[in-house]
């Protein structure tokens, strides 16, 4: 029982404090964000794949392997500090020791995190000043310019929260979150910070957010491309007092709505795409094993002719084929039936019974949904993704220059 | 020893004719080709990895598995015969039987092969008063116009053929392909029909192209699709009586001069991507394995981020070092340097000395190297691939309708 809140966000969230500002790491927008808790919070994390990691990204990794309590993150945007050898490390660390020092607490319990433009130093003087002027600002109403501050290429604001009804009580579970570009499957891809005031153990929290982030993050796509600094943060205060222990009632509850929140942030990501009209939604059934299912999901997903065909509200469903064809999933195609929403394209054998009007219509709306069922077994599995037009090239063809 | 000849084609090689012809598959364009030897031919050929593969496709791969000889190639555009089923099946094996009659040769004398839109069947009364017209077309100065009748969003027409220098006397390679959307490395990546009057078995030439076919269509990529159609198909009618035997010098020359025809054919491929404005050559070295040269080259040119900043020019080195570490491949980033051309960039332990007006500069020619040395081995990897273009959506946003 779960239940959002208008307006939601990490600061709705008893105990959590937050702050975004500009700072001049960016021209014009607000650069630099911070979330605070008073109490020691469990912390639990995932994070990129890519070989190649930023240098935020490996502290704040370290601090949550180490599976101390932490009570900040500091993050800004603008500038991602990756590729900036043993330089940008010590960068990092400086930075995420004035914090420390400023809010009275140690390095330790600071996280730090950055997005942006990679191979650039950060601008250190420029940074610690932002420092001494974001801790001030510090607040209980602040979550939505923390929100604002960690946004890239993002045309919309990220922000959520939610009630849940557990035994003992209720607890919060609140979050901001970036993404548009560099979104790819199988990892924390993107930035997402999480607050909630249960009171959870690390290895708990840590357990329920790699299943949710399974879910939903690592089952988005915008262009295929993995980020060297993506990261998903959640951080357990206790303030409610409410437990949720291992395999608890609580637990699945909690799990639930957590599982909610982070499909909602996914799903905003994907329509939130560089440059996209629409969100896509791939449902995949009927395959055999989980992995035909998501390598299904994934490749659909993926395809840059089934997303310029979205864009083109094209009912090309032959590129479906194409692309289930060529994921690597065991697949009979002449099992196979494909639909648009409630619109049935191909049925088993080849037979089309594609309505073009009627495909015309649902491929029109905001949000389209490809199925795609196998019909060889149970298992199934939902990706989201985007359309691919004009305007991603545009952004990315110019982002750095 | 091998040299290109001008305006070469399949039919610059002794004892084949072809034609292309318009015949009402497509609106206005050529849409009909058909390639013919008197002699009999050795048949090599390589085909899709999908798991949805085309009617045509499945009847050729069949007779080139049967190993028996083959005396003509007959190959329509504007529409792929994918994904139609045993109607579709039938359809083919109707047209191989009226072709082969009307050329007085045996039906599984005759190869078939499709390109064009999936899903819908062929219009057979068209078809089959095609081959009535083309029939009779044949000529040996016929392999332009075939080539010009294989393509669909192709730019630029692609025919090569070279004389190569054996021991014993001189033989001829001949080529036509196409190939532009729906590029993607792991196979046989576009339709190449290649004719030469050498003398070779079946088994030696069958080796000796899928070893040229590694080296060149499996290292392209425009987007990362993989069709449902795609063949590379080399006859070999002998008519020179210059001999190719397995383990020969005469082998490894004629391998030498069919690499560099094929990769002439792969670099144009690359070229004429949809919408392509520059050809990218991705040079990898230093690998401690091939394969993780290969999936650094194959990660960096599918790349949409990569390939979209070679379009706006911008020396984005960043996202090369990400593309590299999200490949799958074993690497040290601290190790890696990069260079655009001969423009160093990125030295290792994150030394970065780009000069942004000579970067500028070998950016804005069109064609653009990327070197990555990994400086982790030995192994080398060269990939090819074109930047991403608005153009590319525009094209695929309104290829069906």
């Amino acid at each position: 029982m779960y239940q959002f809140i208008e307006n939601g966000t990490v600061t709705s969230v008893s105990g959590f404090k937050a702050a975004g500002i500009h700072c001049g790491i960016k021209k014009k927008k607000k650069d630099l964000a911070l979330i605070y808790s008073e109490l020691p919070c469990s912390a639990a994390g995932t994070f990129t794949i890519n070989k190649v990691k930023a240098a935020p990204l490996l502290i704040s990794k370290k601090a949550i392997s180490g599976k101390k309590t932490v009570k900040a993150v500091l993050v800004n945007s603008g500038n991602a500090n990756a590729c900036t050898g043993s330089e940008g490390y010590n960068d990092a660390k400086i930075t995420r020791k004035h914090c420390a020092e400023l809010l009275g607490i140690k390095p330790s319990e600071v996280l730090v995190s950055s997005t942006g433009v990679i191979g650039k130093r950060l601008p250190m003087d420029t940074f610690l000043q932002g420092i001494n002027k974001i801790v001030p600002h510090l607040s209980e109403e602040g979550g939505l310019d923390a929100a604002q501050a960690i946004m890239t290429t993002d045309k919309k604001m990220k922000s959520y929260a939610l009630k849940v009804k557990l035994e003992g009580g209720s607890v919060k579970i609140g979050a901001i979150c970036k993404g548009s570009g560099m979104i790819m499957p199988n990892m924390a891809t993107m930035l997402a910070f999480i607050t909630t005031d249960a009171k959870v153990s690390q290895a708990t929290l840590q357990k329920i957010l790699k299943k949710s982030v399974q879910n939903s993050f690592n089952k988005i796509s915008v262009d295929g491309e993995t980020s060297t600094n993506d990261m998903v943060v959640l951080l357990a205060n206790g303030q409610s007092e409410i437990s949720i222990k291992a395999g608890s009632k609580n637990e699945s509850l909690f799990q639930e709505a957590l599982d909610a929140l982070t499909q909602k942030m996914a799903r905003t990501i994907a329509s939130d795409g560089e440059g996209a009209t629409k969100l896509i939604t791939v449902n995949v059934t009927g395959a055999k094993t989980d992995k035909d299912a998501n390598l299904v999901g994934k490749s659909v997903a993926n395809s840059a002719l089934v997303k310029t065909a979205m864009y083109g509200r094209d009912a090309n469903w032959g590129r479906i084929m194409s692309a289930a064809g060529m994921s690597g999933a065991k697949l009979d195609p002449e099992k196979m039936s494909i639909s648009f929403a409630n619109v049935p394209v191909l049925l088993p054998g080849y037979k089309i019974v594609l309505d073009e009007a009627a495909a015309l219509e649902v491929l029109s709306k905001d949000e389209v949904e490809i199925n795609i069922n196998l019909a060889s077994g149970k298992k199934s599995s939902t990706w989201w993704t985007c359309d691919f037009t004009e305007e991603y090239i545009k952004i990315n063809a110019d982002y750095r220059t």
